[in-house]
């Protein structure tokens, strides 16, 4: 354990900055990667919408919920801005198809967007305020993340929900007037609510992390808006968030450079509806059928060697529903050679169940190669030709080295819109996302997510 | 690292016994000790209800509050279930006067009642099943904590926040008759928000932690009533609560003779309104002041041997504010010295600022002796006489061997509410929980704690 300088006050440092930090000091390009941000995390909400697990949350929540403040993304339903913030963040990671940073493994957007959207639908924010907003909270998050990965992840906690919190405590803070010490506060009341295991991986509470980070963000900085005090030293303190939920604390990670570099522009976007580190492989299977036109009943066996962190987090053999398709590489692998994608069509649980699927599924094998890093593997496919055809992906797709592209991002909103949004209202959503910087009110675009027919 | 037998299934273990235990098993005895738990609770709630902590929480609250559900006990306010439970178990726990598990340090009533006493007014609750629930829910509670103390305690986990979230969402669950299955996602998903660090003690966070275990663990239960999927291991996993946040596990303290025997049986009540630590210290001071008939002016140097807690958990000197002063054994001591009780009264800002209180108190010495049980203490006291008298106490009053007598609960209801209630309505409230095991509706101790006139 680090030993820590008590006069370094980095909740103070983290708080006087985000209170006082000037918009003038982003760059038009950190500017538009938050846009990006904010563009691919709406599609992910408006998307997952109609799913169960938000189907059951909502309707577990609707009976206790306040005035309608605040829009349930993609949805007619409005509740007060907690809950609101609750369920956004609950829609937008159903999928396990939002931003990744990929230092963290943290999913910045949801926690953040959700709190400070359903705030921006009480208050009037203008797009300029908001983004600066979102920005900084989601600073604070990837720093806090920075600074205690991957001991506090090893540890077993869900880093979106542990460090998320903060970002959204941060955000709302600065859209609600924070003082620093009401700043100091908010953080403080954040780090006493910093929650989420991942033994809930592969379960309905997986999204429940980034939506209970925002809500619980939000109030932090709502109490903190009233003076509700809580310790000074909420992050670094002997018994503060750091040193309880880390066996590491590098506190250099969060106050060094503060608002010279910018962890948004780190912030990368999944092509594929699953966890990220299976992401090299599809990304090779498909490489391997578009130039091989390989059809499923040419593949007698599927090797590939992969990074430690693929079997510990995906290795489901046998998964029975979508939900746990998303964590098992075996058929991630086999969709990806079968249909030559791996969007949210391709964990449908009718999927998952094919015996077409689980016939090819069967013939994986992932085999550990500490060579590997996280966004790499080497794939060898054994034809029933006897021949065998393999492909090295050095940078997956949607990896900071491959990033998806502008118009990448709206196709992927386009395919997570379709059927909840008509064709007109996904193209307004769209060009109102990229124009958030210049809106008078960001609330707008909670609105615009809407769908004006029911569907 | 205790070896974990994953065949035990010590989260189905408790959900199924939660689920089926028959009311006809619990004693007499037991029962009586519960209603002692609630009234004690109950004159916490009410005689906090107008401390700043409240207003602060509650001003942030109110606007983005559901339908008027239930009540803030003792006060007019009525909000939906959540925040009502939020709410009262902050007031409950504002003045550290509330119950407390001795083995762990739990105070178990604040996250189970506050829960279920809203959850109690939003659907009608027979007394007798609103008493087997709160049972059971404290039993959850403790056996969880009794699994983990102290090394998850010493990692610097405020336990009755990290373990009072299983409590409230068990017995919530119960009342919402969930099936087995959906009382181990229920336990899943409060171990996934579990939470609360000791850093906050002596800030307004502390009481947030039992409140906010209170909200949580109904939230669990009213979205594991919707079939909203937790793991199934969410307690004993690898990555589950007992491992991610605690260095030693014992499952079989959760498991072994479930049903046979009853925490709540342990549970203690506070005659003084600070942290459990120093009642030995104040016992003491209170004892040889009324036998020696002491005058603060004839007293020289006042030396008390103490358990290691103490001085780890209330060394604070020179506290500046009532709260701080809970948290200092020095202004505990002179309090009691001078006058000869350790009330609410006496940790107010002005007693605590009290030129004569901080001249006392900085006579004060406490030194570590391992051989002090923590409800011990040997108390020294020299006087300007050259005379030296001495108390040695071996169990605390308000410990299970010199335990509160329901006449001394009544009393200190009484001094609690005093201000708040009028006498009638006092005396009302005492004899309605008394008798809670024989209502109709156990919502109605809720709404009679409300004052009838304004105050």
């Amino acid at each position: 354990m680090t030993i820590i300088k008590r006069h370094m006050e980095i909740t103070r440092t983290l708080a006087r900055f985000v209170v006082e930090h000037d918009a003038a000091g982003i760059s038009q390009k950190v500017r538009h990667e938050a846009t990006r941000s904010l563009l691919n995390w709406l599609g992910c909400a408006v998307g997952g919408s109609r799913h169960e697990t938000v189907e059951k949350a909502l309707r577990a929540l609707a009976p206790f919920s306040g005035e309608a403040q605040a829009t349930v993304l993609g949805r007619r339903d409005r509740l007060d801005i907690m809950s609101a913030a609750l369920m956004n963040g609950i829609t937008s990671h159903t999928f396990d198809f939002d931003d990744t940073h990929l230092k963290t493994v943290i999913h910045p957007s949801g926690p953040v967007a959700s709190a400070i959207l359903a705030l921006a639908e009480r208050r009037s924010v203008s797009g300029e305020d908001f983004l600066h907003a979102f920005i900084l909270g989601v600073e604070v998050e990837c720093r806090i993340g920075n600074s205690v990965y991957p001991e506090h992840y090893n540890v077993g906690w869900h880093i979106t929900g542990t460090a998320g919190v903060f970002g959204a405590a941060a955000a709302a803070g600065r859209l609600l007037g924070l003082t620093e010490q009401q700043m100091v506060w908010a953080l403080g009341i954040a780090a006493t609510q910093s929650s989420g295991l991942r033994e809930m991986f592969g379960t309905m509470c997986k999204p429940f992390h980034p939506g209970n980070a925002a809500r619980n963000g939000l109030l932090a900085a709502l109490l903190a808006q009233r003076d509700f005090t809580s310790s000074n030293q909420g992050i670094e303190a002997n018994r503060g968030f750091a040193h309880v939920l880390s066996t590491a604390f590098r506190p250099d990670e969060i106050t060094q450079r503060l608002g010279e570099t910018w962890e948004i522009a780190l912030n990368t976007y999944k092509p594929f509806a699953c966890g990220i580190v299976i992401h090299p492989i599809i990304d090779a299977c498909i490489q391997l059928r578009d130039e091989h036109r390989l059809e499923a009943e040419d593949i007698e066996a599927i090797e590939a060697k992969v990074h430690p962190l693929v079997l510990e987090l995906t290795g489901k053999k046998a998964p029975q529903v979508g939900l746990e398709g998303k964590f098992s590489v075996y058929h991630s692998a086999a969709a990806a050679l079968i249909y030559g994608a791996a969007g949210e069509a391709e964990y449908g649980d009718d999927v998952v169940r094919d015996s077409r699927v689980t016939a090819l599924r069967d013939r994986v094998t992932a085999i550990v190669d500490k060579a590997m890093h996280e966004d790499q593997t080497r794939v060898a496919i054994r034809l029933a030709s006897g021949k065998t055809v393999e492909k090295f992906v050095e940078h997956a797709i949607g990896s900071l080295d491959r990033p998806m592209s502008d118009g990448d991002l709206e196709a992927k909103f386009r395919g997570l819109a379709k059927g909840i949004l008509s064709g007109r209202e996904t193209d307004a959503l769209i060009a109102l996302c990229w124009d958030i910087g210049k809106l008078a009110d960001a609330g707008e675009v909670a609105r615009a997510s809407v769908p004006r027919t029911k569907t």
